[in-house]
C-alpha cells in the first residue's frame, strides 16, 4: 500500500486545514496512515516546511507487531497513555495549533488532553476524506473480499432448511469464510428467517427456519484488513404472489440503483433511483433505510447513499459531494413488511472513469429452497 | 434481568449527580438499561418526582426489534438522528441539566447537540459503575458463556499442529463455539505460535505453527448478550528447560493473583501478587501489560487490575475502589521475550461475599502437543 503517497495527500490536507500537529486515534485511520494493524496506539503528525514527520505511540502489548508493521513513522512503546506521549512529542515539536479527530474522541477524553503547548483545534474526517477514494491496489484487496465471501454462498444454501435454527447457518457461514482465509467477518452475520425477516438488521438468533418465508443473508468478510459486504435474499417453501412481487420489486430497485451509479452522480441520485422503484411498486413505505455506503478498511464510512437532506425555509440545500472514481460502495435496498417479511440485495461496486463496476459475482435471480 | 431495578439505581445515581435528564448513547449502556440489543440508538431519561421516566428512540431499521426487546421505556421511530429526538424529548419533559456520557460521546456529537432547552453536563461510568456488580443471573449468563468456550478447548488442540495456519486453528474454534450457541466472539481470535506468541495480541495469522514453540490461544464467545475471555498456553515439540521455567512461573503468577482476589481488595493489589512472582522468577520486564479487567456485556469493563498509580511529589496517591462481591474479572499474567515466545493464562473469576469463585474450569497443567 501506498503509505508514503497517503502521509502527503494528508500533509497537504492539514496544511489546507492550517494546523501543524494533528493527532490520530482512530484505528482505522491509524492503519491507513502507517500500516499498524493493532487496536490501541496514537499516530502523531507534526508538519515541518520539508513535510511531514510522524511518530506513533503504543504499549507494550504491541512492542513487536509495531516494528513490524509501522510504516513511515518513529515507534514508541511506553507505559502511560499513547496520546499522552504523543503530546509531549508534538511540544518538542513546537507545533502550535494540534488537529484532533473531533467524530472520534470522546468529550472526556478531550477535556483530559492539555496541550503542554500549542492548542487543539477540532478537526472532521480528515483522515476519512482521503480513505474514500481508494487506491488500485486496495480495490483488489476489497475485491479479493468479496470474492471469498461470494464464494460460500452456494454451499451455505445447503444448510438452510425448516427447523434449522438461524444462528446454525451463520455458524457454516462463518466457518466456510473462515477456513478460506478469512481473518473474521466484517459485522456480526445476519441471518433472518419468516417474519423475522422484516427486522432489516437482523442479527442471527437461535429461531428456527419456518416452513415457509424470506430468508435474508446479510455477511461480509475482512480479508487483509478490508471488508466486504453483500446480501441476498432467498425463499424456503411455495412462495404467494405478493413475495414473489416484493422480490422483483426490490430487484428491480437495485438494478436501478446500480445503474445509477457513476462519476459526479450525487449519492442521493442513487438512492433516489432505487426508491423510485419500490415507491411505484407501493412498497415505499416499507424501505426504511438508506441505499447504500462506503467500505473498505472499515464497513461503514462515507459517502453514504441517502435521501437528499430536505431543504429548510430562506436556506440552500446543504452541498453534496458527487460520487468519484476509486470510491467503493454498496448498493442495497429492501422492503420490510411487519408480520409478513422482507427482502434485501445487495452488491459491493466500485466507482470507475465511465460508470461503475460491480464487485459481486452472486446471482439476484430469485432462489427457492 | 432485573431492568426495574437498574432504572431505579440510575435514577439515584443522577440524583446524586444533581442532573435532572440523562441521555445513553453507549450501546451496551443501552441494552443494559433497557434491554435492546440493537446496534444504534438513544434512551433518555427524565427524573420526576415519582422516579425515573424513559423513552428510547431508534430509526426504522429497528421498529420490530424495539418493539419486542425494550423494557420499562417507550419507543419512538425516527429519521431524523435518534439523538436529537431523545433532545426534544426531554425539552418536553422540561429536565434543566442533562447529563451525557463523557467517555463515549465524541467532540463532534457534542458540539453538534444544542439543547433545545436547559443544560448539558458531563458524566463518567455512570452506568458502567452499576454494571461492574453483576446480578446472580448476569453471573450466570456469564458463567454459561465461559462454560461453553472451554468446551471447545480439547477438540481444538486436535487442530494445532506444525505447518498449519494459525487461522485454520481460529476457524476450528469458532466454529466449534458458533454450534454451540455462541452469538459470536467476543473479539478478535488470539492464535499466536513459534515467535509470534510473543506478541501479547497476536491475532490468529496465516502464518504456520512451527515444529517448535508456545501457542496461545485467547478467546471469548457471547451468549445471551454477555462475554467470556480466557487463555490458555500449549506448546508444540521438544520443550526445553528455559520454557518450562517461564511456564510454570507464569502459573504460579496467575495462582497467586487468584489467590488474592476477594471483598474489599484493591485490584492493583492483584496485579501486585501476580507480578512479583514473576519478577522472583527474573521475568518482571517481560510481563508487559496489565493483569486483568472486568468482563460482562462488554469484553473490557471496568475494574481495570493494573499497578498503583505512582504518588505524585506532595501528593496523596489516587484512591482506587476495592473489588466488591458479585464483580467478574479476568486473571491473566503472561510473559513475552522477543524472539523465543510467550505465555499467557487466564481465567475468569467472580468476586463473592467470602472471596471468589474460579469460572473457568479448563485445566493449567502444562500441555505438549
Amino acid at each position: 500500500m501506498d503509505f508514503k503517497g497517503r502521509q502527503e495527500r494528508l500533509a497537504e490536507a492539514l496544511r489546507r486545514e492550517r494546523v501543524d500537529g494533528f493527532l490520530v486515534s482512530h484505528m482505522a485511520n491509524v492503519r491507513y496512515l502507517c500500516g499498524f494493524s493493532g487496536s490501541s496506539g496514537t499516530l502523531a503528525v507534526s508538519l515541518t516546511k520539508q513535510g511531514a514527520k510522524l511518530a506513533f505511540f503504543t504499549d507494550g502489548r504491541y512492542t513487536e507487531q509495531a516494528k513490524e508493521q509501522v510504516q513511515g513513522a518513529r515507534v514508541a512503546i511506553s507505559q502511560t497513555a499513547a496520546l499522552t506521549e504523543a503530546m509531549k512529542w508534538l511540544a518538542g515539536q513546537k507545533t502550535q495549533r494540534i488537529g484532533f479527530e473531533a467524530s472520534h474522541m470522546a468529550v472526556a477524553v478531550k477535556e483530559a488532553l492539555v496541550p503542554v503547548r500549542g492548542k487543539l483545534v477540532p478537526t472532521k474526517e480528515m483522515v476519512e476524506r482521503l480513505r474514500m477514494v481508494k487506491e488500485p491496489r486496495e480495490i483488489a484487496q476489497i475485491h479479493a473480499a468479496v470474492n471469498l465471501a461470494s464464494s460460500v454462498f452456494a454451499t451455505v444454501l445447503q444448510s438452510i432448511k425448516p427447523g434449522v435454527p438461524e444462528s446454525r447457518v451463520a455458524a457454516e457461514l462463518e466457518y466456510l469464510c473462515r477456513r478460506l482465509g478469512a481473518e473474521g467477518m466484517s459485522f456480526a452475520t445476519l441471518v433472518s428467517a419468516g417474519a423475522r425477516s422484516a427486522m432489516p438488521h437482523g442479527v442471527a438468533s437461535t429461531a428456527p427456519i419456518p416452513a415457509k418465508g424470506f430468508v435474508i443473508l446479510d455477511f461480509g468478510v475482512i480479508l487483509g484488513g478490508y471488508c466486504s459486504d453483500m446480501t441476498r435474499t432467498v425463499h424456503v417453501g411455495a412462495i404467494d404472489q405478493k413475495s414473489k412481487k416484493m422480490y422483483e420489486a426490490v430487484k428491480r430497485a437495485q438494478q436501478a440503483g446500480l445503474d445509477a451509479v457513476g462519476p459526479g452522480v450525487k449519492p442521493s441520485e442513487v438512492d433516489r433511483a432505487a426508491r423510485k422503484v419500490l415507491e411505484s411498486a407501493g412498497l415505499g413505505k416499507y424501505f426504511t433505510h438508506s441505499t447504500g455506503h462506503g467500505v473498505g478498511l472499515e464497513i461503514h464510512e462515507p459517502p453514504g447513499l441517502r435521501k437528499a437532506a430536505k431543504r429548510k425555509a430562506g436556506q440552500k440545500r446543504p452541498a453534496e459531494a458527487p460520487l468519484e472514481a476509486g470510491m467503493v460502495i454498496t448498493v442495497e435496498p429492501g422492503a420490510y413488511i411487519p408480520g409478513m417479511g422482507g427482502v434485501r440485495i445487495e452488491d459491493m461496486v466500485v466507482v470507475t472513469e465511465k460508470g461503475r463496476q460491480i464487485l459481486t459475482p452472486t446471482s439476484k435471480d430469485l432462489i427457492l429452497l
